[in-house]
């Protein structure tokens, strides 16, 4: 695995302004990191082993910042619902279900297998308040060979008698599973996970903020996903000028890398503390529409600083795939520039792609790109299929891959360097 | 071919309102029609031979109203620009190729193996200018077994000169191919089809409409996609008092069945002519997201009783598959309803799937539902690896293969009692 030279078509957004391609080209990869990108093969690589993918495009691995691993049986289901019936209905009786692990093991083998499938090379996950089967899942994450964060979800208050726990037991848990993974495993590792304000009190907040920082270890929730959410927030805690600061004045926005999901009703001054502090926004369209919740204007946040990410939320979402979500991010962008505000230009296809690569992986380190010192996750993609590849450009054969294509055009995945098998 | 007995999982919509379900039922197919659903199978009928489907779903047929058949290869191309470079860039020069029938043959078989791949069994399509192109794509069609109306292009102002043509050259090309396919095919049929006002001359509309009255002819076109084309049209037209009113005037309207395509800003004044002359709206999401145009507000069509369908509107919309489309039909109108009018109810999955099938299967006759009296157009849906059948109800297997399926769960396709078999 030290020394590796992958030959084909090379696809990658550096920035989002455009499509960085390499018709025909050699990518070197040593211990797991890219090295380099040439035309022609250097001497000094002639013996190293090489991949050809020639007429193959060699594209990074996608990343999807935020999804309910529990949720999985339930993708595409009791979508005519609003909110609040969906997750009586449908969302919290399946994750009461996670006390069992067999059970567990089921759904997260299927939940992987499908991870893998649509391409996706890291994730950051929700599991559910239980710790066993949260550990299950990390170790089969490990197993894997993807990449993820996984954090077991604390809530204490607000929730249905099955889901709802025991402050105290919910820290200590939360503590055990950090001192177990922090560093057990390169590419898995654990993340600190409050459901959402409203279901966490201030002493859940407190301590789990106590967590973040004494171990370094980052922290996802969701911000701002619909009205009626952001106006309970206000209720609970009139004490705060707005959402974000309750997160932010327990140590859960930015003090570790933290991810907030949806992010649709944010203010100005909440927007600019997440460019401040560094805090990742998970876009999640397929979720919004879905959930009627609204679009998010990425521009915005884009224009602002804010690093940002794309997110299948399942089961919000219906689909795992990140090149479809991408295609959605365009989408909703038109939509919102269209029928919302003139004053946000619609993303482009290398911005959907940046945000689904480099953007969500940045919160990995040095991955979702291949410039030289980043970690080669990568998909290599045959769209024989998709059009006429000799008259394409490199732009328009993304472009369609992104729009027509799905996962049968995927036909290897690698994470740091790593050929990654289809799980069992 | 006679009599024939299908056993499974029914699901179809009578009404727009809800599903019918059927589980573990059989259903009576005589002469290509259905004759009756039964849950337990009639003596008389018992010698009749049997195709078991047990625990698959057997559902209507996919029906879309608006495609474009020379756009096929420019499915996911040029989705970053806007409507205009985006016809001149890719549109135009694509549909200069089909004067080529050998072209024509390549890219025909290619679109007609994936709308068999995807489940659409009838179909409405523009084809190009092309008289020969034309007659070759209804003959695969008819060759194909699956139902279309195929329109060759009209077009004589405001074009490339590539594609545009003399008036009376148009009209008497497109009577060759009424009098040569009017007859020819119970399946496949003629269709008059005007580009849009702005490439039509009042002369060309009126020896179009006089097709149509002459030979009792459909006819298809688009109408209000976008602002500024309807602009265009008003400067075009200062003598009408809006876009609809044109056509209706050379009776291109509904004086014979009449699709229009997207109806994003129509008048409540143009609504009402489409009711009163039982014009059809094709509703094509995808499209209208991709090209900025807008969200057609279906309900309104609906709650003021005109007939609406599902378009894919290859390649302004980038996916054939009417599931996927009817997915992004309920997403559009959430976001109508959230972002624009909060009295425009969003749609149901019923809704969508039955806009999908009998909403637009209407236009066909008695197409896109399994009541009695109706051409039996089916799909067999294996939904085995959706989630856990004996677990979800019938309405729920539906709505997770409208999420989450693909064309890999559509096992077989039937036309009129048919099946069709891959094409070559």
């Amino acid at each position: 695995m030290s020394k590796i030279i992958f030959k084909g078509d090379i696809v990658f957004t550096p920035t989002k302004d455009k499509f960085q391609v390499h018709k025909n080209s050699y990518l070197v990869v040593e211990e797991g990191k890219v090295t380099g990108i040439y035309g022609e093969l250097k001497k000094e690589y002639k013996d190293y082993p090489l991949r050809d993918f020639t007429h193959k495009m060699i594209i990074p691995g996608f990343v999807d910042l935020h999804l309910h691993a529990p949720q999985y049986p339930n993708r595409g289901l009791g979508l005519d619902k609003e909110l609040i019936p969906w997750l009586e209905t449908y969302t919290f009786p399946e994750e009461s279900k996670y006390k069992d692990k067999d059970y567990a093991k089921k759904v997260y083998s299927r939940l992987i297998k499908e991870l893998w499938k649509v391409g996706t090379t890291r994730a950051v996950v929700f599991s559910s308040i239980h710790k066993e089967s949260t550990k299950l899942l990390m170790d089969m994450f490990i197993e894997s060979g993807l990449g993820a964060y996984i954090g077991k979800v604390n809530m204490d208050r607000n929730t249905t008698l099955n889901l709802m726990e025991n402050t105290e037991k919910s820290i200590v848990e939360t503590e055990e599973i950090i001192l177990e993974y922090r560093d057990k495993s390169p590419l898995v590792k654990p993340i600190i996970t409050p459901r959402f304000v409203p279901t966490c009190t201030v002493k859940l907040m407190e301590g789990l903020g106590e967590l973040a920082t004494t171990y370094g270890i980052p922290v996802q929730s969701h911000l701002s996903e619909n009205t009626s959410e952001v106006k309970w927030v206000g209720e609970l805690h009139p004490e705060f000028s707005n959402y974000a600061s309750v997160y932010n004045e327990y140590k859960l926005f930015g003090q570790t890398n933290t991810i907030m999901a949806h992010c649709i009703y944010n203010t100005d001054e909440e927007i600019k503390l997440m460019a401040n502090n560094g805090v990742f926004a998970a876009h999640c369209p397929y979720s919004n529409f879905n959930l009627s919740s609204g679009i998010m204007a990425v521009r915005k946040f884009l224009d602002k600083g804010v690093p940002v990410g794309l997110g299948s939320d399942i089961s919000g979402g219906n689909s795992l795939s990140i090149s479809n979500i991408m295609a959605a991010t365009v989408q909703a962008s038109k939509i919102k520039w269209l029928e919302t505000d003139k004053a946000l230009q619609p993303l482009s296809s290398s911005e959907a792609f940046f945000l689904g690569t480099k953007g969500g992986g940045s919160f990995f380190g040095k991955v979702g790109s291949f410039e030289e010192g980043y970690d080669f996750d990568a998909l290599i993609v045959d769209d024989g299929n998709l059009g006429d590849i000799d008259e394409l450009s490199l732009e328009e054969r993304i472009q369609k891959f992104i729009y027509i294509g799905d996962d049968r055009n995927i036909i290897e995945r690698y994470v740091h360097g790593k050929k990654v098998e289809e799980p069992k």
